[in-house]
């Protein structure tokens, strides 16, 4: 079974985590932004690979839930000493990554590539694929004027007022063939509790994507990454209310409106279900915070279940032992 | 006062360290040999540069002479759980000098400002000057093939025969403006006892420097890298043999004798004395082997004092309370 998730960083990786765990990790594929690279120290650093990285791996720093578990800071603070003024923390460990990356790039090797070489060294058997081998960059239009993404989020702690994104690069971007590949011969695609806005479009954005999603034959679900007009992590109600839309999991499904068969809201937005867009056998209701590594592969078996649901024919991906609660609505 | 040094690295770095101890670091100026830079994981690394700059500023790594003090390998551990084999050491901190340096190198800085920004950044009052501000690049001819330096002195521990070195991108570059000013300006211009032809001779083929050395009005000592037919520290006594040449401070004396007038050998070589290279003189003989500060600072001191004897002004450099022992011979 071909089960695919389309991922930003750390929520994405975690759900990605439960879906491995759910399904069988050699039964996932991955899809992830790489709209939030940046090049830092003549490295090139991918946060969102490396998280989703990283968790499959067993190896994320449960605290954060970016870098690596047991990581140390001596590098950062000997950047401090230098009067380096850091703002973006990497491990004396995490480096380690963006030194392969640097190199196999440096050598001819495509970001795919990398990432496969990285999944194999670390045992990773789930597929994890960058949305494009092409250089796409997000710039945060805000009112302090453009930011490069990591600046807006990590240096400036998204406080500057949003007014949109541009992804820089993504007209020429292409999805790479994996990913395509990976859409059309899917069995269940799911958008993971991502940003819509800075995590998910860069994805849709690519040539390709989008297309493929239309076409695909795999029922098509996402996971509400609001709840009760709050993110379960990040800016995204914040962001949302700087461009004028009402944090909502009703908004969040009308984005994604034109591809997706099934929706997944939290419990404690009930009372929102009815005005979900309309869905052939309505939004699934579930726990959606994963608080815990149970709670994601909850999660992540029931979305499967629901999937089963909106199809013809019956697949019963979900492994685990887990309540098969039905969609209600 | 101007006191010049030229110098490689670990030894070059602790004779720059008795002189700034016997000296002041204020009248401290050392040109530095850059041939032995590479690049590593999009990274620019100068391994004399930093062995000068961490001895001057109080932070190298005692026990091996390279590297930071108390500095830690979860990086380089993270490295081989990769896969990556590396094979050059470097620091969780000593990394944070190479990210300030390639970062610097982006923005448009030359490694002359690099090298200075560090220098103050770690209180360092000397003057530390790369040899010049090209791309130059020792590739050592061995009979297993061409090895770029570091591969041949790190990776393969210089275990391949030597037959020549070949210092790529040397005809094109030059030496700094900072650096031939320094040689022209100097009141003494000590040779530390660095490697001639892997450390040294990259310096002397920059174009300005024989000529700044061959005009130059004050002293120019060298000091012998061998002592008792073997090297202080390093392949030079190999490499010596594999070119033909017999480890002597004879065979050091007369690499440079084009433009020393002055040469220091050990007091284990006594007997050689005769047969250094003709000087006004006569060679001073000394404990040449640095083994602690103190010995740094005493050989220091008496290099300068006998620098004093070498021209018509005595400009009593030394500011230590070392017995002026005279040259004898």
């Amino acid at each position: 079974m071909n089960f695919v998730v389309l991922s930003g960083g750390v929520g994405g990786a975690k759900f990605a985590d439960g879906m491995a765990k759910s399904v069988g990790p050699e039964n996932l594929t991955v899809i992830v932004n790489t709209a939030d690279d940046q090049e830092l120290y003549g490295l090139h650093i991918s946060p969102d690979l490396d998280s989703v990285t990283y968790m499959l791996a067993g190896l994320a720093n449960p605290e954060t839930g970016w870098g690596l578990a047991g990581d140390t800071w001596n590098n950062f603070e000997m950047l401090q000493r230098l009067g380096m003024k850091p703002w973006f923390r990497l491990g004396d460990k995490d480096l380690a990554t963006h030194f392969m990356r640097t190199n196999m790039l440096k050598a001819g090797a495509t970001l795919t590539e990398v990432t496969r070489a990285l999944s194999r060294e670390l045992g990773i058997q789930s597929r994890i694929l960058p949305m494009t081998n092409s250089r796409v960059r997000t710039i945060v239009d805000t009112d302090e004027g453009l930011l490069p993404f990591q600046e807006y989020f990590v240096k400036r702690q998204c406080e500057p007022a949003v007014h949109g994104f541009i992804f820089e690069g993504a007209e020429e971007a292409e999805a790479t063939v994996e990913v395509v590949r990976a859409i059309e011969t899917a069995d269940t695609i799911i958008i993971a509790p991502s940003n819509p806005y800075m995590s998910v479009d860069p994805i849709l954005a690519m040539a390709g994507v989008k297309d493929a999603l239309l076409n695909a034959s795999a029922p098509i679900i996402a996971v509400s990454p609001i709840v009760a007009g709050l993110a379960i992590k990040g800016p995204l109600a914040k962001v949302m209310a700087e461009l004028s839309l009402t944090p909502t999991p009703v908004v969040i499904a009308e984005h994604y409106a034109d591809f997706i068969n099934g929706f997944v809201l939290d419990e404690q937005d009930r009372d929102m279900m009815a005005d979900v867009v309309t869905l052939a056998i309505g939004p699934l209701v579930t726990n959606t915070i994963m608080s815990n590594i149970e709670e994601r592969a909850t999660l992540a078996c029931e979305v499967v279940n629901y999937a089963d649901r909106l199809r013809p024919e019956k697949l019963g991906g979900c492994r685990l032992d887990v309540p098969k609660q039905l969609p209600t609505g």
